[in-house]
């Protein structure tokens, strides 16, 4: 029987365990509400392993057929040791060596990874970026989290915190952000104060995406402008990114990428307008192709890295 | 007898050449002034190869001494088919096939690169830089130059411009920089328009940095916030490749690090208070070590490392 590996995604709201062929292909999937475990690291590391345990019985697979576990992990991971360093919104979580703790506990190689380099690993091999040397990859949501890949390999950087495209500030003067710091893109184009905004221009407390695209369906002038503005930051955002790296692909995820159709245009007009000609040419603007398969897929390509 | 590399530092005011040895040291070298050949090319390419043809005969020495030639050029150069792309500040360089031209002339193995990157090469081998794998070299001067070490490799991005530091923009609405863009680091830090400000501050049309210093000594309030300033356009700027790159290393050099005292407490000051704290704890802000002769010496890692 082919080797499987075994993807694990956490996130905020639930954590998604696939088994990837290598090719990857999800061939069996399961997932595991992280809500009820949020407050207790040894409660959410139970229905983990129980997790892990039911999916395999359930395809009549033993740990023999798996190559080794990639799991992606919403915060700051040391890949090298193993340790989940912090979840901002998981907590309980800090220094955990959660490597040694999966390989004990279920005798497969295990490795660990910030969620967005997982998704940015597996739109690079299976997806978007495919065959692409240098690219870049962004996700848009609550977060605006960003992954590179260099010379053909995923770049960590020296405390393996790379790709905060989040938080590279727009402006020298600007609104406090979340981090710390000031006019970061992610205080510009985050969900929370995209929303927020849109709750003031549209006069409506609720609102959400699906309402601003039937706007938009609808001509409202006032959507246009929306999606200009946040399309302009993510725009200026990415035209120092473009300047700084040169990459040859720009990958954009998160469910605001769902709205490339108002979005993509516009970004792209601000990067050929502010960067430099060169690089300004040479990258192109894609959305990403696996969607929420991205960080399982990408665990497939992390432990066939690893091993 | 060992071999050597020779060196050439293509600048706008002069070419270096020097001739270096395998532990970087610069045993022998020569320059030529380049203003009166700015505008022709042949008259430039005949008196840089009349150069060097003195240099090696005035040591002694022959082609089958020197293992490489590294030839660094202030703009767009094409390492991998050995073209220069073109210079804005030599005029008549489009599109020249500078290495056949240097192999066939002068019978030597011949690798071309972006001036600033050799200095990034340089200083990463024998410099700053020495035993760190993931760097960012900054240059400040007429322009502000940039160069990367990523994963102990120089990293030049898809079209072979990555490091443009000097073009990351500060502000989303800013003064429209000679790039066609808005708002860029140069166009806040580049030396023109620091000293355009500084002649306004000081009431004095020809100012220079020497003169600058002088009034810090003195105990000018007005130049203390004028280095302020200037550190802070800089560390803004920083903050955001710090956060993306998250190097360890951050090493500056340009002739106006040699105001290091007053602008980099600033700087410093400035990442640790925007940048996220992990990247912003783990950067170390240097300054070059090897001066003028970064360029020459950098030649010797390009062709070690290309040969």
């Amino acid at each position: 029987m082919k080797k499987l590996t075994l993807g694990i995604d956490v996130g905020g709201t639930n954590i998604k365990l696939g088994l990837v062929n290598n090719l990857g292909k999800v061939v069996g999937r399961t997932s595991v509400s992280t809500r009820p475990y949020r407050h207790s690291k040894n409660q959410l590391l139970g229905a983990l392993l129980a997790a892990v345990r039911s999916l395999l019985s359930e395809q009549g697979l033993k740990k023999e057929n798996i190559q080794g576990i990639g799991i992606g992990l919403p915060g700051l991971v040391d890949p090298v040791h193993g340790v989940v360093n912090f979840l901002p919104n998981i907590s309980g979580w800090k220094n955990v060596p959660l490597k040694k703790i999966l390989e004990t506990r279920l005798g497969i190689k295990t490795f660990l990874e910030n969620d967005v380099n997982l998704i940015t690993l597996g739109e690079w091999k299976y997806g978007a970026g495919r065959g692409i040397k240098d690219l870049v990859c962004i996700t848009l949501g609550t977060g605006v989290g960003g992954g590179l890949i260099i010379n053909n390999q995923l770049y960590r950087g020296a405390g393996f915190v790379a790709g905060e495209i989040g938080h590279m500030p727009l402006n020298e003067t600007g609104p406090l952000c979340g981090c710390g710091g000031y006019g970061c893109l992610e205080r510009y184009v985050g969900n929370r104060y995209v929303l927020q905004k849109a709750a003031k221009i549209f006069h409506r407390k609720n609102i959400d995406f699906i309402d601003i695209r039937r706007f938009s369906r609808q001509g409202n002038p006032r959507a246009t402008l929306f999606w200009r503005e946040m399309a302009t930051h993510i725009g200026n955002g990415l035209a120092g990114v473009v300047n700084l790296l040169n990459p040859a692909r720009i990958i954009i995820g998160g469910g605001v990428s769902n709205n490339h159709k108002y979005l993509f245009p516009r970004i792209r007009q601000v990067i050929k307008q502010r960067a430099l000609k060169i690089p300004a040419s040479t990258v192109k603007i894609v959305r990403t192709q696996l969607g929420d398969d991205a960080g399982i897929i990408g665990a497939q390509v992390l432990v066939n890295h690893e091993i």
